[in-house]
């Protein structure tokens, strides 16, 4: 039998366990002081749903669940490779959440402010490095228009980052419904655009010369490509000036205020940009996006944006909905390579007893102990120094015996 | 798009979700507080390690994960179902931690005392009223193969149980071995064992003539089935009646050692009682079994046993291990029925703010308040009066003002 996990998928060692709980703790502890409340749904979705969902590449990346019994016979005989499943692993939280409203709204408050936290998967090629199962911490508002959700999620977003430890990163923010004025105005036609902004938000990566080439190959109108090249090469990507080639007051509006009541509340304690080639992966975004960055780590810790429509699929009544998800594995990931210590942890203690103890008095003196310590019973090893070696070296801070009331401490590196 | 959960699965609303994790984080405290730790495996396991398992009859509603592009199109090919999937969703926590174990045991403490506590998965009939997903909250002892494992683990899983408010359950207890033992002296076969406990387990449901029946109607030798008759009708089915029925001292002291010092243990505050006929349906325990019932509900709160062999299954070498589950689900359900009040939670305020306000200053002033409640921020409706009953309907206790310092205080039941 295979003693390794999946791979993509990952088996947690006691210490980061802990770690994760921790952090997890954290995240929820602000989210809830925020009034959001947590909910879950199951990890396994209609596989109709799923498909149905306008969730980019993830679409192609679903783990189905294979059908039972005489389903899958008919399945089989059908010669139809898509009727063997029914229902597939979800590659995020945003389309339960959204089924999940559409299914519940009448016993939920409106607005309603939500938290997920929870496993997710996607079939990812192993050799990229990446997970196919990952923990995503979202929050969402339902039912609320207003820009004010943005300035909320940002804030509390930011909040929970802060208080697990996380400094100098910056909120970039952005409207995908300027982004796509602004290449209309340029030339481009409005069904080109997603594959226009692929390039557009390469310009980090590969600069105006590799954006224009990848432009060219593609095909597109020399003269939009051409446009969108000054642009690049002008430099000035502040919102005036990209609000003066969209020419349209009103479309900026949100941005503007969004960008400006963010920076008010971040207070400098965090970054807040203007990020004109923001547009995230996900298709069902439907205006603002956000990304946090750190300079010091690639690739984002967190993302999210507005997506208006994806609540209407399934009661057919618009619903406005805006997330924020925190990349709960990197996030950790860059902690523990950090070498982050929990504070205040409870101090660890083992219990040694000797083979003939009364085992039922060892454990009440266990329990007699746990006020101020995280109490272990064990066994007593015959090379005593040797074990006190062993317990030091797991993070034991303390060792006292079942047969006396002498406590050895034992030395911890500062915590 | 279908808006209600997969059937057999379930969405939790806030206040579920919120008793739940408030449930959860009490037994993870008791837990941890004696020493054990939380680790965490993939949902996904190879299905070669599942079919393998010694899952009894949860081998048969396992979840299958179809394989992917070439190799789903050699696996139809072959026209073999089973090459359809090389995957499966876990249907317990023990064989994951089995694996787990084998592959991590260098970096391991021994002995390994474990928490896990997350879904498990089995495809069971729906019109049964069975859950298709649920939460499993399990402790493990791995590496210790003396009795003493078994009472830590009674202890520390019935204190679990009491901080969480149930009393008056009682933990069953038996040894297979010694079942199985007095089974062949009264002259059923090894190998039919099985079937035969499966009879003898409904004692309760059917009484001494069911048993009878479906013995004899399953073929048993006429023989064995009246022996095993007069010990039901006989009555006595104290552990120094089976004892000396079995007649095999070394094989009744560990039981005998566990109850007496379980029952010192437990002092009175919960039930300790041999259990002859209790088996759990798992084929992978060995020895010990035990099960946590309460009077006033049907069915177990919690169950488990000692699996000695399961790890070496996978190194090739004997692991001793020994687990205790609690059901999650049907714990959280009985106390949710009963109406369970979440002790000390932070009191819930909605910080209300005018349309023109200052949101950026509404965020922190909600910021400001969140040192004694949890803080909402929401628009202020025109109708104040309607809101006030909807905030105080929801569970608030406060409402403040964004424009003035004022603070009404909602009415809430006692909590």
């Amino acid at each position: 039998m295979k003693t390794q996990p999946l791979k993509g998928m990952r088996d947690l060692l006691p210490r980061e366990q802990a770690l994760r709980d921790y952090i997890q703790g954290q995240i929820l502890a602000t989210y809830r002081a925020a009034g959001f409340q947590r909910i879950s749904t199951p990890i396994l979705e209609d596989m109709e749903n799923l498909d149905k969902s306008d969730g980019g590449d993830n679409l192609n990346l679903i783990f189905k669940v294979l059908k039972r019994g005489d389903k899958l016979e008919h399945a089989l005989a059908s010669g139809d490779e898509k009727q063997l499943s029914d229902m597939g692993l979800r590659y995020d939280l945003t389309l339960p959440l959204s089924r999940y409203y559409a299914a519940n709204r009448n016993e939920l408050p409106s607005p309603f402010k939500v938290i997920q936290t929870d496993r997710v998967y996607r079939a990812e090629r192993p050799q990229k490095g990446r997970l196919r199962e990952f923990v995503q911490c979202d929050i969402d508002i339902l039912g609320d228009s207003s820009p004010n959700a943005e300035v909320e999620l940002i804030d509390v977003t930011a909040r929970a980052l802060l208080k697990i430890g996380f400094t100098g990163f910056t909120v970039n923010i952005n409207d995908r419904r300027i982004l796509r004025a602004m290449l209309e105005k340029m030339g481009f036609a409005a069904d080109q655009l997603d594959s226009v902004c692929i390039s557009f938000d390469k310009m980090d990566k590969i600069g105006a010369d590799g954006v224009k080439a990848e432009l060219t190959e593609k095909g597109f109108a020399a003269e939009a490509v051409q446009a969108l090249d000054d642009f690049l090469r002008a430099g000035d990507f502040s919102l005036d000036t990209v609000a003066a080639r969209v020419d349209d007051e009103a479309l900026t509006a949100d941005l503007r205020y969004v960008i400006a009541a963010s920076e008010k509340v971040a207070g400098g304690r965090y970054g807040i940009a203007y990020a004109p080639s923001l547009v995230r992966g996900q298709g069902y975004y439907t205006g603002m996006v956000f990304e946090v960055t750190c300079p010091q780590f690639s690739g984002a810790v967190a993302g999210g944006g507005r997506y208006d429509n994806m609540v209407g699929k399934f009661i057919g009544q618009q619903v406005p909905a805006v997330g924020f998800s925190i990349g709960f594995e990197r996030v950790c990931g860059i902690l523990l390579e950090q070498g982050y210590q929990i504070p205040g942890a409870k101090p660890k203690m083992a219990l040694l007893y000797l083979k003939d103890a009364d085992f039922a008095a060892v454990l009440a003196k266990a329990e007699s102990l746990r006020a101020d310590y995280d109490v272990t019973v064990l066994p007593q090893a015959k090379k005593l120094g040797k074990q006190f070696g062993t317990l030091e070296a797991a993070g034991y801070n303390a060792v006292a015996f079942a047969d006396n009331d002498d406590v050895k401490l034992l030395e911890q590196k500062a915590e």
